[in-house]
């Protein structure tokens, strides 16, 4: 059965086009970096708010309208499962992702909830072997439980600790059954909600040593899913550990994990920890921890996470701007973790979000991509460090100068003339590629 | 010279005094942990705010009235001196901080400057030898100069970062030559105005040497004074390197840098971050990395650091409570890094604001060491965990578990059963310890 | 039968009770203004927060472990009203407070609802005939269901406006059936999610016309219940239309119905808007607007609304502070419109929270009615405006000034002196009164 | 002389020009609803951030390198009207506006700043004669000078009272010797530090009446200029009393002034109070209450007023499109109440960054009028409230239903059926005509 009947299959009919159900500037066949986008951009679907979420919020009960909705248990299961791959072929996108409550649900026991999963498992991976989209991601839901309450691997009973181990273990033997290149780990309750209930000490060093039981096993079966932390400060939790991508990054160097983690970092995430979504992805970039994206934009005038479809140029200009200098993705990709807003429940409005979503990444991959091949402010950005490609600079870049020297070289300097940062100029400059971009 | 004439030494008077010009809270000599209060509490006066600082703000001038503002040059660095120790002397405070600047103006050149700074170094220590109050710690001032505009050790101009080498080679002599128990480093420009025309990896690389620089020159001339980093997430940068202190620590551990630094604390540069004070105390101090503290409290109304006199007693139980943790301070202390408010303006606003940050510490010592006596907390928090002392909990702490076992042990579970946090009673608990403190 | 069998009634003890089921400080029979503090606090316990949310959040499901939940339909709704009415016994409190959907399910249509609504209402009364506890006040939860997704009386669909006023109507009918004083408004989805598709002015105004009507219909069925608008400024809403006090009140003014309506005032909306909530309840003071409260606090270092229950002694003093100065609550009072956490599910929980919160504002009253008593921030005000009372201040205050007059006057000014406002003085103060309240 | 000398006028030269000082969007010949561009759109440069302002910040002096600064006192001041005139026509602005304080320095008393204002404005008189460039507003400075430090007309001090009258007849007087088209009142300290200190319903009365005299001055000596209230919920104050629009708004409600003042709306105090600028832009709008913009923009992630230049091409579209649906400006315009970044010191700086915001908002116009001609937000909202037009609705909208009425129609509703608000289709929509502005 089709849950989708009246849309067909959105195809790119490029920027004059007013069909509302096209792309206008995602063409999958434009090259970008030596690569097709849609293998450039890897464009991922997030199974939970698109088949699972129904739109309620704190104050008031889901509002979604889904074909599927009129099954339940595991038929309700499967029935996502054949509207999702239908939704991938219309939307053709190349990725999916999901954590294992969102494709199945939970059993009596751990027993039956293996049971249910290895059930949905088998039918994904029957429906993957027609289906050109493959799995981004998984991971283990471990906050939505009320078993959660105080956390999982960083939960003060034992006993959960040892659940969450048996389901971060199924994860990722599901992972590999179906091929994910990657696994990720949001802690969502993995922090305290206060200080003087708690034991931060202990609670992280069973945290590490759950990611190495983790890399233990993930060895010993042989997965070669790349590790990923997604962080984030707060909400559902008051403080959480991963706050964000430093912090995140001493936790794993303290912990003797850095060699096996990268980050997924969501936009609205960074925003929420205070800093921009291009900040973020280039702390992991430039130590080397980019590992994927998901792809959403907050409201900076509200306090949570509206994990709202990313439309903003701006933001996707400057996240593909860190992808690019990144050289792409490496196994990770664009997951939209987004949802529709509560107000959006038709079913068209999923197409008219993912399109939203993913013209406004391939808008911004033009963009950056020309302010690189242009060198705008790779140029600027040269010019303006060149004191330390010579003399008394070149010596501190290399390792050879000390405080003597340096204070030597200083007492001789006359009035030191600084250079204009530009910043306005810079930011008219970006308008104008932005403008430019379909030209 | 008298520059506070009509007003004497401030003592203790305990809390039935109407005298706004006495302690009622804070008594040097009262016993906590083994020490006198004062031994204990290691108070210290912020040279900046409270001799230096006019009250100007963005909007508008100075509003300070300060005796030794007739002065000029030299004369008023001299004078500021002479009122320093007169203050130091009258509040019964036995440390003080400053930065570079604060004691003494810069000179046409740095060599001049060099000799304004002899001058009254060689003063101070002058009126070090009969006055009880010691150094702190000092700091280079690197963030007002127009110089410093794109930062200093992060600078894209090597002529300014070796003058800055200069100024930290001149504070760590200078902090050998007065007897400085630390030396600070809070970046106030070492961060980006906008990633368009940063190259980030360059800033980090170049202060990481500068640190090591800083570090060897400090072995050289035997200073032991304890390097501190003070963490500010933001302003007057748009985005400081020294977010918090997992992003210091993530700093320090990537350039090698951990073993010799600790953290200096300033509670509004903590919720700026988005933390509480204590957080950021915590998580120092379970790394080890606990070392000062810039003692003040923030608007978090307000979205800037106004650097308010600590009164909120909530906020000085808990910071107090992490530092009788710690065991005290070490080398570190309780530097009042707050200034009085604009509109508070008289010389005699300088004493009540300290009086009540000084009483309020006193208070919230005396609540968090009454909470750790009677295990208030310890005792909740260690049956809270007590899943972790035995059995299966045991071995995840001991390093003997695996996936698989925790697996077999989760698998035979029922229904788990967790236990309530309290955080409720526990606050309800607070309070009672609060009023009851002074009975 | 019982529903919190294990827990008696709960008494005053006093400062030196070491049962966590007793009030330490919340004494009814105090005398406070010359009232019993029984009658003049005049708390009221939330029958949401209290007896039917289940601690889910938007990333778990519900913790809270409630002895009614066996039941389902109109039995649950029963079974509370009997939890209900012990809790009131055995807190002690005055008061309660529900919307139309907390205490009767919806039926299939409205028809079936009004027939819940009216055997609970029935059932309640019933109740009442032997409680001392009294509706401070009802309300129509119009949020919740998904026909309010875009609003109730600023819907854009006419239907759902229809369906609000009969909503409010049969609560108008309710709160005279049982004696309500208030009745409140909070517009939790009259707001808007985006201005890209809202016609706001008709929104509003649709909106006056709602209220209109209902002050209509009030007045013909003989209820004298106070109306209050509680102020939110966003959550779940992105924009809400009533963001705080000021712009409650210029909608009032601008439908001419400020004559008609007070304001419920709630500490966490307050912060969410950027004010304290003293600041909140003032400017309604000093309007004539001060109507109730609901009880609570926020953590302003996160962005939702965590209705905690109220601890912070510093906002319960300012908070009774202005109550105190507006001679008591009139037909108001203190509504603890405040959740346990989710970690604190347990039934006994719901007795710590309450005793913590009475307990808080118990002490929060006593130390603002000593500072009125000792006249300590009213005589610094008196003396800060004195300028104002004679000469050409006075001349200012009785209309009689003009702009040539004044600039005459300040042409012949010398060098202006203000005077200190003394802020860091003042806080100390306010610590001391705190401390000493229980002396 | 030239101030400027390297840079010729800034000519409107295409999208297509790669010359940094030239308008590559902005052409004042351009036709806008009827009008040229330039007429429409009324660009307004600020006297206080392009002439006066050196960069200075909290933590730093200023940066900024001016050609005039070699001068002091009124030769400073005659130097910035030359600079002035010079960049207003390189610009080819059609307004300016500014502070008293900024075209003239105040003397050693009332009377001597009145003269040297005199003397600067009969200069400025002279050179609007010749030059194209006139007065969109001035307004008097009562925040800087140190007498402000608790308020001006809400000061405790009836002498400051009377200084800020004087202050403003002068100002008054000045708006009207230059044919000013506005008067601006920006509260910066009128508002408090703590309410502890404050009689705010005093301060609030006193204000109203500064406003009365105010009007009836202008009465008096003929003055039309429009009376603008800039609104600004905190800094440098902790709480202004001109919060936002509506704060605004209930404040003249109250004080019988509505009738006479419009908002002059800043962009970043728009998102400080928490509001989008449109938002505040509507506000205003549907109370015929929009007078004038201060056009910049905010930067989210921090919490001062960073009076950035404008350049988020979101920002300005949603701005001009209330300003359009507004009928355009009136006597108002948008004035660049910006101040190029600390680290942009540079002369050619102001260059770039005035370039920058106004192709920036003639980009904004642009895209705004075709949605507007298209009726691409219109259409969807009237189809979206089309329920008010007929039946129930429409008896609603026209005052006709009531209580009884709705319930009864209410009754026989089965379930009602809401439409999506395809908020995510319109931001796609929204991209769209972005990018296709300058095809
Ligand atoms: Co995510
Ligand atoms: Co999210
Ligand atoms: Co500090
Ligand atoms: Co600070
Ligand atoms: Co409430
Ligand atoms: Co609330
Ligand atoms: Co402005
Ligand atoms: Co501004």
């Amino acid at each position: 059965m089709s849950y989708f009947k009246n849309i067909n299959k959105v195809t790119f009919e490029g920027p004059n086009s007013t069909n509302p159900f096209a792309f206008k500037y995602y063409n999958p066949e434009e090259m970008i970096d030596g690569k097709r986008m849609e293998e450039f951009m890897r464009f991922s679907i997030a199974y939970w708010h698109t088949f699972v979420a129904d739109g309620g919020d704190p104050f008031g009960e889901g509002t979604m309208i889904r074909p599927w909705d009129k099954y339940i248990g595991m038929d309700l299961a499967k029935a996502r499962v054949e509207a999702a791959f239908e939704l991938f072929e219309k939307l053709n996108v190349p990725f999916f992702c999901f954590h294992d409550v969102d494709i199945a649900p939970e059993g009596n026991n751990l027993k039956e909830t293996y049971e249910n999963l290895d059930a949905i498992v088998a039918m994904i991976k029957e429906y993957m072997k027609t289906s050109k989209t493959k799995l981004l991601w998984n991971t283990a839901n471990m906050f939505s439980h009320s078993r959660w309450l105080h956390g999982a691997a960083t939960s003060p009973n034992a006993d959960v600790y040892a659940y969450a181990a048996a389901k971060v273990k199924k994860g990722l033997e599901i992972g590999k059954e179906l091929g994910a290149e990657n696994y990720v780990f949001w802690g969502g309750r993995e922090g305290y909600e206060t200080l003087l209930n708690t034991n931060m000490k202990l609670e992280l060093d069973n945290l590490g040593r759950f990611y190495h039981m983790a890399k233990d096993y993930a060895k010993e079966i042989g997965s070669d899913a790349q590790f990923l932390i997604e962080p984030k400060p707060k909400e559902p939790t008051k403080h959480q550990y991963d706050f964000d991508v430093a912090t995140g990054l001493t936790f794993l160097q303290s912990y003797d994990l850095a060699d096996c983690f990268k980050f997924n970092i969501e936009a609205n995430h960074a925003t929420l920890a205070g800093h921009t979504f291009e900040h973020e992805l280039h702390v992991a970039r430039i130590n080397g921890m980019l590992g994927s994206v998901d792809a959403n934009q907050g409201d900076t005038l509200l306090g949570w996470d509206t994990d709202e479809f990313p439309t903003d140029l701006y933001s996707t200009t400057l996240a593909m701007y860190e992808i690019l200098k990144n050289e792409g993705f490496g196994t990770g990709g664009l997951n939209f973790d987004a949802k529709v807003r509560r107000g959006s429940f038709d079913p068209e409005d999923l197409f008219h979000a993912h399109i939203a979503g993913m013209d406004a990444f391939a808008i911004g991959t033009k963009v950056a991509q020309r302010l690189i091949e242009d060198k705008v402010l790779d140029n600027f950005v040269d010019e303006r460090y060149n004191s330390f490609k010579e003399g008394i600079g070149l010596e501190v870049v290399e390792g050879r100068a000390n405080f003597h020297e340096l204070e030597k070289y200083a007492l001789q300097l006359g009035e030191i003339e600084n250079k204009s940062g530009r910043q306005e100029k810079l930011k008219g400059i970006i308008n104008k590629y932005l403008l430019e971009a379909y030209l």
